[in-house]
């Protein structure tokens, strides 16, 4: 049987043994039955607790063994050290899916780690897929597989529809699913896996990527396991155009700080989070009310292809909050064509405004036809990419305005989307079954726009990445140093830059002054030299560095100057010689490094050099393979870009050579796993055409 | 009758007569005698209309002269061209407050323009107080004065509090109140003043601020009309401690444009519409979800004494999302007391925690006790300014919660905020009952808490600003250069400058060759020379400007070539002579100049020198009078401040005197409400305790 079928069986299975199930409706043991009787699941229960003949009307089995036929699923809700002996009594049963509700494993000390690790042996070594422990577990709305204990449930409605929700926090899960009902928001799974001893989140995200019933996967998420199998999955899903929402919480230092306290869990730095989520194509959003907002967007099957919006309001006063929020959100209110205007003014009364954002006024409402006609015309603008109309009150003109809603919504390809302050209960819930997107907020209705927009684009970056040079690099490089470990020298660290094809300032050097003195002859003088050491990292501030020397004569002076330095601070030992380069021109100092997550790889980090831009932290990231276009964008990204593409009096650099830089470090690090910090600092970016040149280069290697 | 009185004639009217009177009770003209009859108005009510003999159940009077007594308000219905004679028979039946709905004036074209302006001169001369033309009114909640025709009150109540809503848009005002009001708020007055064509908002604003019914006060803005009025209201506000909250919108350049367009109103910058607020003591928010929250947390009298949250939550996740929200709005989670974690870890399980964000688990909940005792702990605790509960579903333990939540509202003078997510209608009204802030989003609960900090904060802020040397400047430069106007040469405006006791580089001028002779030998080379003119403004554009002039003769030389250079341009008559300054040592470079808003005033703009920083355009704006504590501040919002604070290797610079220029600039200015353009750029700014310099000065008086 093999993972896939697997994975089915947890997730939709076909009969459910219960062991631990209890015969109280409200205790952890006795809702999942509760549930899965009260919404109508059609396949077998078999509820296993030796202390009764039946629970909840259904007859009770003393053990594993004695169910009648074999399960698809097994849910275990006993005692943490009697768990190895049920996954057993399962593998005997010929179950292989289980569910593991307890607590008390991993998430609460060392006996419990014990225990944890005790049966993710047993569940690998038999092919045995295990959901949780410590886990919430799920609802599979279509098959009416309420296999959880979360109180939503007990509200008595199980609200399907085509968005998946996926919570890394179990409390949370719940809570998020009452709160979207509430918002007219249905459901194809609803899922928490605990601990994620085995199947973890990523396993849910891909296993939903496949599933027909779910458009839209939302994610509630403390921290990125498997990133493997969720890029993967993700990349899946953009091309079957199935966004992926995530709510990565822990943003803040204080709230990665709160998040690995509580998860225990390593915390990854938040901006490669983002860069691993821009790469995978995962939509990142911040808040709950973000996260429901995307659900409804995206639970309409409508995309933005750009991101103009027209508005149109009944009040003047809403189209300046609808600007004030575009610009917010990046995105923008065009002017709307010289025919669409004519139409529009052609309905609108003097005191009402055709400009977008349109002012009907309120006296345009009255009547069908001209709402609908302006409406209309805005959404055929070609000039728009999604319409967002505003209301409020009015409940005594709602049949003409849903009608007319409805009506544009059904021959338009365009999404809308409806801001309606104060609406009525009942006015709410018509939205939600036409599945239109209702807002009660000007400024969170134009985010709603704007996530669709976001989608599209994200989408369309993903699938331009093009593949890099890092496999090709890899023979050329992979042998050298081999062996090695820790701290490369400045010339070790510089031949291993520049074999992966930066440019540096081509150094020369020496062990001792013989070899010193028959390098002087060769020189291009001035020239700087600075001790060669793996062991001396801050070379200057031992006196390690001396510039500008100028002749043969004090290029030996120097020598012995770095030498005594050297001594003096008690490194004789670490002295390996010196390494000499000629004195290149000043170019615009950058930095380019890398960062190594310990989840998620490493990314390339390029910052600007010199005191002015440290002072403003003026650096990017993005995690590799990066190529050209990417490159390109990070240096786009920095703050003081203008530093590069010239400004007044400043010239345009050679940004070609610099993002030339970035991809060679990508290229670099995929073909050097083993490579764990790189500085190259500075790099000196010359006047467009000119080149970029690696002044500095530090490299650990793997110890 | 003095003009307090005659707003509680229109405020609070014991009275109303309603000209244009409809016996249509949803027409406009019906609602307003609808709305009086249906919430129980206690005062008479006189429908004034030819046509009946009864309106609504009513006597109806033929004409104004006919009513019985006197009424205390107007409700003008009639046409726009009906007004004036409105006015006349209003006058002569000795009533002095007139409430106009009537559209068709200054906001619809130039024949409207024309009646508003007569409206307002007959008000003026005659002592009427005018609420509107093109009004919704307003309602007076204590009174049941209804004087509105907004379709939010025919949802059939008035639900009465403590909140003052001033909305300038009136579309907006009835759908923020009926949300509101789903919201569980509470309101003394909701009011529209349409055009504000005598009562402007700042007039309701400073009636609210004295009404007793009132405790805080919101506004929807779109321009500030009346600041001086606003500011003195603001500040009466401050003192009785009654937040005034405004969401000011058209913050975007999109949003001011469609303002503008859309009231027809001048659009002040956004920056000096910040400063304006900031030191008026007005809270601003965005969107119209903050201003709800601002209702909830302020019709609470609680106020936060600090920034610091102590959050109690039933689930790590939630703690992590607040933590977030924590770092986003500035709050902090400090470190609770050693003696509180160890009461907290008595009553919490293993697998909770017992550190801010405390995690109780749900398990806590059970019982009153052990939940009241936690909370009580962390609002206990010395660290903590406000106090955070997030709760979720659990709608069966909430008799317990509730219990301890209220039992704790009531002995601690911290405020209380409440997270619960997902609560049921019956949950949401306790809350609303007991008026206990409640939110359904962390982020927006921890929003909610900043912004109680917020106000205290900014309260401390408007208490301490201090007087400024303004006046004392007055007599010394008040009669410079008076008669004169528009652009002063560099020698006048460093003359008007230093008046203000602003150090410059002590220029001398020479008016020809003969006078630059004599000059010559007082000297210390190296010298600038520069052309004098009022009128060559970019004097290095034209080769007016030459350097390091170290000796006599290329002095004369410089003078010759700068003529030439004039003359070349054709500006010969433009020539005034040279300005001629010791070469200073240049210090780190600053701009300080100025910004008159039509409605505002006048901001002094403080930005950093040199490319890299106008490439980060790096600057900052604040109203006059500035003090030094204020100038301090400008100076510590810079982003590159640390250019001037030290950094590596860059020395600290003499902050104070920088601070000194701009209390001097906004001196100059209070003293010079003629000064229209000042620029003084570059200052040179150079090491602590040696000064700063302004090298070069342009003015500009009014024309």
């Amino acid at each position: 049987m093999n993972n896939q079928n697997l994975m089915k069986a947890l997730m939709a299975p076909n009969s459910i043994a219960i062991l631990g199930a209890s015969s109280r409706p409200e205790s952890i043991g006795g809702r999942p039955i509760k549930f899965l009787k009260a919404y109508g699941y059609q396949g077998a229960i078999y509820p296993i607790n030796p202390k009764y003949e039946t629970i909840q009307g259904l007859p009770c089995y003393r053990d594993i063994s004695s169910i009648p036929q074999k399960a698809d699923l097994l849910i275990i809700i006993t005692k943490p050290d009697s768990i190895l002996q049920a996954m057993q009594d399962a593998k005997a049963r010929g179950i292989q899916a289980v569910m593991i509700i307890t607590s008390g494993f991993s998430e609460s000390g060392d006996d419990g780690k014990k225990l944890e690790a005790a049966l993710i042996n047993y569940a690998n070594a038999n092919d045995m897929l295990v959901m949780g422990p410590n886990c919430q577990g799920f609802v599979n709305f279509d098959k009416k597989v309420t296999a959880t204990f979360t109180g939503a449930l007990s509200r008595g409605n199980l609200q399907q529809g085509n968005i998946c929700l996926i919570s890394q926090s179990g409390a949370m899960s719940g809570m998020l699913y009452a709160m979207a009902v509430d918002l007219g928001i249905g459901f194809s799974y609803l899922i928490s896996g605990g601990n994620e001893s085995i199947v973890t989140t990523s396993h849910f995200i891909d296993y939903a990527v496949d599933d027909d019933k779910t458009d839209a996967i939302c994610v509630y998420m403390e921290g990125v396991k498997d990133a493997p199998l969720l890029k993967a999955a993700a990349q899946k899903a953009i091309e079957r155009d199935k966004p992926i929402v995530a709510m990565k919480v822990g943003k803040s230092e204080a709230g990665s700080k709160a998040a690995s306290s509580h998860t225990g869990a390593l915390a990854s730095s938040d901006a490669i989070v983002d860069s691993f989520m821009q790469q995978s194509g995962i939509l990142r959003v911040e808040t709950t009310d973000d996260l429901f907002d995307a659900m409804k967007v995206f639970s309409n099957g409508k995309r933005a292809g750009g991101n103009r919006i027209g508005v149109v309001s009944i009040s003047g006063g809403a189209g300046v909050v609808m600007a004030d929020a575009c610009d917010k959100y990046q995105m923008t209110l065009p002017k709307l064509s010289d025919e669409t205007e004519r139409e529009l003014s052609a309905n609108i009364p003097v005191f009402g405004s055709p400009h977008n954002p349109v002012d009907l006024t309120a006296q345009v409402l009255t009547a069908y036809e001209k709402f609908y006609h302006c409406i209309e015309a805005v959404a055929a603008d070609d000039s728009v990419d999604a319409v967002v109309i505003f209301i409020g009150l009015l409940e005594h003109l709602k049949d003409n305005l849903l009608k007319a809603i409805e009506d544009l919504n059904g021959v338009t390809q365009k999404p809308i989307l409806v801001t309606w302050l104060a609406a009525t209960p009942e006015i709410k819930s018509w939205f939600y079954d036409k599945q239109i997107p209702l807002f009660e907020d000007s400024d969170r209705c134009i985010y709603g726009t704007s996530l669709l927009w976001r989608y599209t684009a994200l989408k369309r970056e993903v699938m331009q990445v093009s593949e890099t040079g890092g496999a090709a690099l890899a023979a050329s490089v992979y042998e050298m140093y081999k062996g090695t470990n820790g701290f490369l020298n400045e010339w070790d660290s510089k031949h291993m830059v520049s074999s992966a094809g930066i440019m540096t300032d081509s150094p020369a050097v020496a062990h001792d002054t013989a070899a010193l003195k028959e390098l002087a002859g060769t020189l291009h003088y001035p020239v700087a030299v600075k001790v060669l050491s793996r062991s001396i990292l801050h070379k200057s501030d031992i006196g390690g560095v001396i510039l500008n020397v100028t002749d043969e004569a004090s290029l030996l002076s120097a020598y012995t100057t770095i030498l005594d330095n050297v001594e003096a601070n008690g490194l004789t030992s670490a002295f390996e010689g010196v390494i000499v380069s000629s004195m290149l021109p000043k170019g615009t100092e950058m930095i380019v490094g890398i960062k190594k997550d310990p989840l998620l790889g490493t990314a390339v980090v390029l910052g600007m050099g010199g005191t002015m831009v440290e002072i403003l932290k003026d650096s990017v990231m993005q995690l590799i393979p990066i190529d050209k276009r990417n490159a390109l964008k990070m240096i786009d990204s920095l703050k003081s870009k203008k530093m590069l593409y010239g400004y007044r009096d400043i010239t345009r650099k050679d940004i070609n050579a610099l993002a030339e830089i970035i991809v060679r470090v990508s290229d670099l690090c995929m073909a050097r796993p083993d490579i764990q910090e790189m500085d190259i600092n500075p790099v000196f970016v010359y006047d467009e055409g000119e080149g970029a040149v690696a002044i500095d280069a530090l490299i650990k290697l793997e110890v």
